[in-house]
């Protein structure tokens, strides 16, 4: 038995009924029907269904279900990006996203600023030529956030034909977008909520699905069985091209309809109320404290913290009270700490590993 | 509580052990490690063991972990044709992996014969020109197969470049296959292995991955994180690119172990003696005859017969039963049946689905 609380920024802690919901898939031999069948259907609409309701997704957004968030950058781009995309970078994945458009022969431009910084917005210059504007908001590596007010001010920046893509892999629903400024938005399941890994969900509008046509009638090639319009022929009919992970579906559905039941306003009133706990610990303390300097672009979802203390060793001494926290990413593996502060993340889970901390060190 | 027994050609039942590995990943929380973590590389690592053990596979061949057999088509032409592949084509998913060449926009023959039908292999000629020979060891669709004894025969058609690619989807670890006579075989795992959905294994030799090198070097390109060397770089760490279905990965090893410890040969000898109850039972029926004629081209895995009661009356009665099979595919719904033998069917089910066929129908 396993009784260790995950802080670590994805995969996480699984939202506490996800348990009891995996032990009805398997009384309900959901690992057994056909992706073909009525049953499934019905799992693939309530899932849609959720999610529309709980992010107050317009009318003229589609929902996708690929294999993960990584998948959704080179469909993206396969689909949508005829010879140029345009990306704010200041860490690793939006990085990987401006090169995905650089391996799949397009151009990329991007406005880049250093690790642990977010954007002076009104200061960028989007390209005239950037057919696809990616912005972070929420930068996975580093834990820099964009407020959703700057994201809004992009639809003015670009182009009118430019479709405004969204990275929020591991804040949704936390942000509440004005999906009306932007035209995709994505993320994974295994952050905010709380599931196993292996499916990623593309949110996108009526835009980008003219775009991906726009391209296949003038012959470009835009993938196979998951391009844009073979993934909605099949969608609009509660169903997948491929055999899908049934299972993670049956599940974003579950705990999406716990999510309504509890209500977004409230899970977002708690994951503001335990940032603001840890951003105030670590402040105070001699050992740590926030990556971000500019509090306006702290993420409250992927609070990172510059340590005095090897990450390994704090994680050391973490496990010892069966607490783990994410280590740095790449070159800042031991020197910075990354805490998930996901919907699965009680209250009183995240004011413990605060005292603990406390605790533990200076 | 859903007591029905699926012989469905996959999704299908699961694994008999499945339910109990299932809550060990709930109680060991393998839905919250990290997939960077060395908890997920010995995962990895033993599901990558268990099946070299399983399959008898030779040193030079990779193993890696998509999100589907259907990615892995995109994935074999995107990284190993530059030009042109070819076919056998006598089902639905045959004609869907020589369409996926023809998206990507390069060019495709095929050798079709009709649904139902194997091949004569000796009278196929393999176009000098093709780079990918698609083999369809197993059509799920129409239940045709081609012993492994004929698959043995492309390599000496094909020229000596040409990489022999074989679709065993549904119907590994079935076929003892000799893998020095052909370069990549895949297979899904909601199929033989019974499991969840959501995972495609692509086993894959040396000459694929030169291939694929060969390609990218000269400036072709061959996809971003799903490229053969981006996959095959993080897979030498017993990682993947993305975050991966990492339960899918744990229960594979997991199933993979037990049918290890089963022995592979047990498990060939009773699906052999299983498809022989079937097969022998649609033979005297008045209602059911098998749809593959030839008898050395039915599949012993996929059963697909004529019915002349409507598929969906035969489950409907079957379903009072709590035993269901697969309808027919595409245009043959109503007018064949598919019954799934695949490890997970026990004797006793298989005996006891016969039976009950047996009162039920004339």
């Amino acid at each position: 038995m396993n009784n260790k609380v995950y802080f670590t920024p994805g995969p996480s802690e699984l939202y506490p009924t996800v348990p009891q919901h995996m032990n009805t898939a398997l009384q309900e031999k959901i690992g057994s029907i056909s992706h073909r069948s009525k049953q499934f259907q019905e799992i693939f609409a309530h899932a849609v269904a959720g999610l529309r309701q709980l992010l107050q997704l317009p009318e003229n957004y589609e929902v996708l279900f690929l294999a993960s968030a990584t998948e959704i950058w080179e469909r993206a781009i396969q689909n949508t990006v005829q010879q140029e995309s345009f990306h704010l970078v200041n860490g690793s994945f939006s990085a990987r996203f401006f090169e995905t458009t650089q391996e799949l022969g397009l151009k990329a431009q991007k406005h880049e600023v250093p690790f642990s910084e977010g954007f002076d917005v009104p200061g960028i210059t989007v390209p005239a030529s950037a057919e696809l504007v990616a912005l972070i908001q929420n930068e996975t590596s580093s834990g820099a956030a964009m407020p959703v007010a700057e994201i809004n001010l992009f639809r003015e920046k670009a182009s009118s034909d430019a479709l405004i893509y969204v990275d929020a892999v591991s804040s949704l629903p936390n942000p509440a977008f004005d999906f009306s400024k932007v035209d995709a938005v994505y993320f994974s399941v295994q952050k905010c909520f709380g599931l196993p890994a292996g499916l990623g969900v593309w949110l996108l509008n009526d835009r980008c699905i003219a775009k991906a046509e726009a391209l296949a009638a003038q012959g470009q090639t835009i993938g196979s069985y998951h391009s844009i319009p073979a993934m909605l022929s099949k969608a609009k009919a509660n169903q997948t091209v491929e055999t899908p992970n049934v299972l993670d579906i049956y599940l974003l559905g579950k705990v999406v309809e716990d999510m309504n039941s509890k209500g977004v306003e409230a899970i977002r009133e708690e994951t503001e109320a335990k940032a603001s706990l840890i951003y105030e610990y670590l402040e105070q303390s001699k050992t740590f404290t926030p990556a971000v300097e500019n509090p306006q672009h702290r993420s409250p979802t992927t609070i990172v913290a510059n340590t005095l203390v090897p990450a390994s060793e704090v994680n050391k001494r973490l496990a010892e009270f069966d607490m783990a926290v994410g280590s740095g990413y790449g070159k800042y593996k031991e020197t910075q700490i990354r805490i998930a502060n996901f919907p699965a993340h009680s209250p009183e889970q995240v004011k413990a590993l605060v005292e603990k901390l406390k605790e533990l060190f200076e």
